[in-house]
């Protein structure tokens, strides 16, 4: 990496870091510059606008998000064990511990009204997650883990639901039991669809 | 009521629409005063604080929830009617028409990691109508609809599941299919706790 991608890159870090405490409506490149102890034409100089700075974010988020999420489950056999792990990794990725939301349930709601570049980079990021999701499941259905003409947009949209509500009770709610509910909720939803031996 | 509680009331209702359109969070006492053609210190003679008046728009946002949401749902028979009747209503409040979004879904995601006394009122509202919901299915399992020792707080947790996913690939995937994924879903809850005949 040159020295000017390395501090493109440094920046886009600083400004996830941010956008995960203030929201990704929320960042100002006065922030930014501010976290990088450079001056805002500084950080100008890199990203040319709030815009493309924040799409930055959103890119440097995904690819956190994968490597947390999608890689530790490859290590799994495809299947059920896959989908579990993906699961799994995908809970701990909302409630991390270190007190920061998942930026793209925050981004959701920021820019669900708000068309643009931004929002398409989000949407984008969450299509090719929940795609990852869909093909989780088909793989254990192929596997004959789960039985066969599985409906796999409405499981995956069921498992989403899940996170989402994990998401809400454990960070905004405060229940100590929603990591149970939501583990007791997708164990539920697997034994509804496991094939039968 | 008096010409002043009027006024109060007006202000709420005005900073309620604002707030749907830009978040809880995004309320300002000037866009309000804006709205409602008064001058800030006018505003300021009602609601002494931006928080108070956020407080202000919970209780009002809660008193329209109540009377789209639960008050339709009391003219079922108490038990699954009464309960379905709820979902439903819930969910025709979460992709309004009207395209703003549920408040306390943003209010969630916006006052997560914001303690004080607006995080304390969005919390209080959604306790009051998450213990509904479980008094719903109580009263379901009391009326023979529902198979009896029902867990309320799991069943609760993965019926607001369904509603946030809702919320989430309707307006921010904007899926068209999310409200009949969602409700596909509640039946699939229904039939797993079902009372056998």
């Amino acid at each position: 990496m040159t020295k000017g991608r390395q501090t493109k890159a440094a920046i886009a870090d600083a400004a996830l870091l941010l956008a995960r405490r203030v929201g990704l409506e929320g960042l100002s490149i006065g922030a930014v510059a501010e976290a990088m102890r450079m001056s805002k034409s500084g950080v100008f100089a890199h990203f040319g606008s709030r815009e493309e700075l924040q799409i930055a974010v959103v890119a440097a988020y995904f690819t956190r998000f994968e490597q947390a999420v999608f890689q530790p489950a490859l290590t799994e056999p495809r299947g059920l064990p896959r989908l579990e792990r993906m699961f799994e990794s995908w809970m701990e990725q909302v409630v991390a511990l270190d007190g920061a939301g998942c930026l793209f349930i925050s981004g959701a709601v920021d820019f669900d009204d708000r068309p643009g570049a931004v929002r398409d980079a989000l949407v984008h990021a969450l299509d090719t997650w929940l795609a990852a999701i869909r093909r989780a499941i088909a793989q254990a259905e192929s596997a004959g883990h789960l039985r066969a003409g599985i409906d796999e947009q409405q499981l995956s949209f069921e498992i989403h639901a899940l996170i989402l509500a994990l998401h809400f009770e454990a960070r905004f709610m405060q229940w100590p039991d929603a990591p149970q509910r939501a583990r007791r909720g997708f164990e539920a939803l697997l034994s509804r669809h496991r094939a039968r031996p």
